[in-house]
């Protein structure tokens, strides 16, 4: 058994970890901390785990939750971002493996991450040795990886919508006009008091936020840049639905007149032919969130509404394939496991 | 491996068994029948099992569908009330056991499906060895039984809640007014093309329905009858909630003076201790429906907001407990394996 | 024309009366306060009110705020209770009249608010003289007050749902054993930042609250007997919807034998035939609560499941008949004007 | 007063007109047919309407209803597209005004018509006389209109989101690839019975439809070209959101590099200084559906997240200003009304 602890667990990243490992067949949860929730219940904040798992929130920093975290193979970080940074050292110099599910080890350049975080980066050597946990892109290194930064919930879904046509030799498209208009339902804000995200706003309601500037924007650019092994151009909008879960990004391409005659649907079905998680429909397909919900899988599906347009439409679970699902995907893969197990989830349609 | 068949495999409660069983490890699919969707891909109807069952419905009356679903050890029916009544005497003769999700075997008495079905029972001597499929109630003849009437969603979760007062040598609660104003999510009106029912319709919206006459209203009569072992009198208001899947029952029972120091929590939880598939919270408690969405559980908590009232909130997801979970509890229960069987997903929050 | 100012503009019951006043003919807004807001637009925090309503929040404390309110004629108190109880005196010897819409004028007894509020009532005098604000109630009174308590949204809809069967000189149905099965919108709970209302953890999901002790049971006790010149005995049980705007609350009665011939139909709607705002539906509807959106309407239904079961559906939008809306019907009763002057909008379906 | 007819008075178009008009001042609706619901009272089917417009569907055809028509100075029709246009010769040479809010009357090219909507036109020569209804584009043809054929609602979006840069001596914006990402609420599917558009299909869930080809597509190329006065090329992707009303357009348009210095907010602001219904946010703003719900407004934000990239943000209740409201715009400038009359309703937020 894969011996993990999580830092973290009361927010909504934290309690689909918990969801998918309490019934992992390969992995036992040592701890589970809570600044706010010490010496409560798990199941008394997350009912749904009543029976399920009968664990305490233990405080984060006393002795015997230290130990356990130091006997563990693997720790998650489902915290917000400028923890994970503070408390990997130790973590990782006593053996612990660790994934962080915030966004401290996504961004290579610590002068990025400052910009668009707000505060300075305290390992920018740890940096260097982080693994960008996306396995349909770096699965050999995350096999490898002691330290792994897991990418946010949209650039999951921008960067398997585009890495067919940008990993090519040469360019198929524009890759300077490059558009995702993005889609999230509202667990992507977390669970922290708002009024933005009450029921009573965003119920009957749809807008856009942070068009003009939106944290995931630098890490598209850079995963995409990284898969075409060229600079890319790219203009991110993010919109919020009046739903719980679930990601859908809307991909727009300028496809070069050269490139018009390529079957870009079957591009598509080999680059993913051997992929558990990654699901390319039939060319024309409208893939709906719903198709995913509760599951770790991801489906695309291609349109040409003009000669020059390649169109992606992609979806996906935000709390799984988008965080804790590609997490799970991760330590399986770091522990030699079949990279599926723990992760057969049938979406729950309706 | 339980060879099992579905007869309408195209409604809600025909794709949650389809999920469930799906992934069930004693149980194989044989056939599942759709007279509109003959020959289509179960996964072209629901994408949500794309890559998980990879069949297509089938016609009902071919000679191979026949031959398939004589080959069953047992087949369910997901099919409006009427269908079930007139297929299972062939299937039972050829050796298949039968649970009906409709409601053609839940009311013992052939006059009273008639009054409220609006069509005369053709299988009146059937009825007589039809098995109620509540297994809190009736596990013993559930095990035994070769044709099972599973209960309705809003009875499941009435009879359930008020069980462990009603089944006691002498009244503890006033039984001839007992009150269960109910909601449902709209799933429970099934995948049917209907003004009412859209979103448009439903949405930021709530009213009641059939309050002066619903089909499971002389269901929930007869059944807290046979559980009390005398007449009860009862009222029951349907109401349609604005969300998919859930039904929340908020019971209302005068207590009886002398009863009236009773520890009814105590009661409660002494009754269904060793149940796995019913959770008592602690007194005091609201259960929410999304703490069991997609799990076959069903939680109860107890209230007294006066000396002389007991009020129990019961919750349950109406399309596992309250139909395709109950069935798949109740084959497990037939066929000699372990009631939890296939059926232990974690629900889904948020 | 009528100068109002508002205290607390910055919830729902506060935007709500911004909508209604801005576009009533014979009230013009002098001032609006908020703590938090001050120096702000109303329009940047409603947008929806862009273009209708150019004013900004002012601070409540400052000279050139105190002397507008000075010149109201009325200042509704849109605030959290034990606001208004500390800032009515000043008003009322200034010459304004006021409305509370919070609770701190509508339980006559000040042990009974300190036991339900948490605080001891600063103004027991001013109870005395404050008026109930329920028209179809306590009209002649409204007409004449200074001081106004206005009714909490769940106690309109189970007073009017209730008076013309309690307000009898014998009664007509068990008075000690009346049940209100209630469902609101999540708006009831207010415009504050709060994890249990966000969109993330109450759609797709329906839960009571409260069940054993709400604030609004000694308000709905003490109106009810008043109604009824009776004790009454109640129990009430609220519900939260996945909607933003609406309650519908379902009454059990249960009438006595001597009664059971009686035609309530008739009875509700002789009742209610010269009221404005109070529909009695066909005997048999179901009132939808999107069928009074936006408007200050509430609409009743009668059923008898049972021969000695009366069963009363009341439906309202909780932030017009059940608080702003009401508001302004008791305006234009203490001024002068038409009580419906301002409040003829049509409800907003779908 | 206006006398007004309506035609197909069932749909969600239907009710919104009769929202507006019964309490617009100068407008009396002399009848509302249906061919389903005749003999019904308007109320029965929508409760919203009791007590605010007490009249019967009448049917189509029978002389009473032909008299009423050809008593009326205008006629709405709310109809599938194909009815407008067998229907208007008569009643325009009747003396009264049509305004088609179906697509008959809406595209110029018969052959274009024929091609997206399955059949042939059979006015030709009434389609060289219609105007096209987009009061912002076309005032001054439209007061002078006896033939109307109104805008759908996303071109309503479209158009008026883009009609600033578009209407420009030289092009400013490359207006070969805009982009035009939609998102409407459900009611734009109309008030009929489709598994599609239920609540337990739609909720909690959000996909694209029609990406490859939609009807509104070729509207709004049609459009978009006569505003520019060159041809445009677009690609046109419309999403399906969980809520009932509403359309968000994120319009995407690449800033040509001789254009990059324009000041674009001043731009769209001096456009629409003028105009009612059109508000033009601060630059960087994020419009919400809900700020225009029940509204006749449109509102719009700009923002330059790269320096090439133009990116309108349009909101619209697809009902009102995407429909009905636009409607009664369009009548009151035809009838010589100002141009905001009976649309002066505050949007319902929350």
């Amino acid at each position: 058994m894969i011996k993990v602890g999580i830092v973290g667990g009361t927010g909504y990243t934290g309690v689909e970890l918990l969801r998918l490992l309490s019934s992992h067949p390969r992995a036992e949860i040592l701890a589970i901390t809570s600044r706010n929730e010490t010496g409560q219940a798990v199941s008394s904040l997350f009912p749904s785990l009543r029976g399920k798992l009968d664990m305490l929130f233990s405080v984060p920093d006393d002795d015997s939750t230290v130990a356990a975290f130091k006997a563990c193979d693997l720790v998650f970080f489902a915290t917000p971002h400028g923890i994970a940074m503070q408390q990997a050292p130790d973590l990782l110099s006593s053996g612990a493996r660790v994934i962080d599910l915030a966004a401290d080890f996504r961004l290579k350049d610590p002068q990025v991450f400052e910009k668009w975080y707000g505060m300075p980066h305290s390992q920018p050597e740890l940096l260097k040795t982080a693994v960008y946990g996306l396995p349909e892109i770096n699965r050999t290194d995350i096999r490898a990886a002691r330290l792994v930064g897991l990418p946010g919930c949209y650039p999951t879904s921008v960067q398997l919508g585009l890495a067919p046509v940008l990993r090519q030799p040469a360019p198929l498209v524009d890759e300077m006009t490059l558009i995702a208009d993005c889609k999230s339902g509202t667990s992507g804000a977390g669970r922290r008091a708002s009024i933005g995200m009450l029921l009573s706003e965003t119920s009957d309601n749809f807008h856009a936020y942070g068009a003009s500037a939106h944290r995931h924007y630098p890490e598209i650019v850079q995963g995409l840049s990284a898969i075409a092994g060229r600079d890319i151009g790219l203009t991110f909008v993010p919109h919020l639905v009046p739903m719980i879960r679930g990601i859908h990004a809307t991909l727009y391409a300028r496809i070069l007149p050269a490139a018009q005659n390529r079957d870009f649907q079957a591009l598509y079905e080999d680059y993913y032919r051997a992929e558990p998680f990654v699901d390319v429909l039939p060319s024309g397909s409208h893939p709906e969130t719903r198709s995913v919900r509760g599951s770790n899988l991801l489906r695309i599906a291609l349109h040409r509404p003009q000669a020059d347009m390649l169109l992606a439409l992609v979806v996906e679970d935000n709390l799984v394939k988008g965080a804790a699902g590609q997490a799970v995907q991760c330590m399986n893969l770091m522990f030699g496991l079949n990279e599926s197990t723990g992760l057969e989830q049938v979406p729950l349609l309706p």
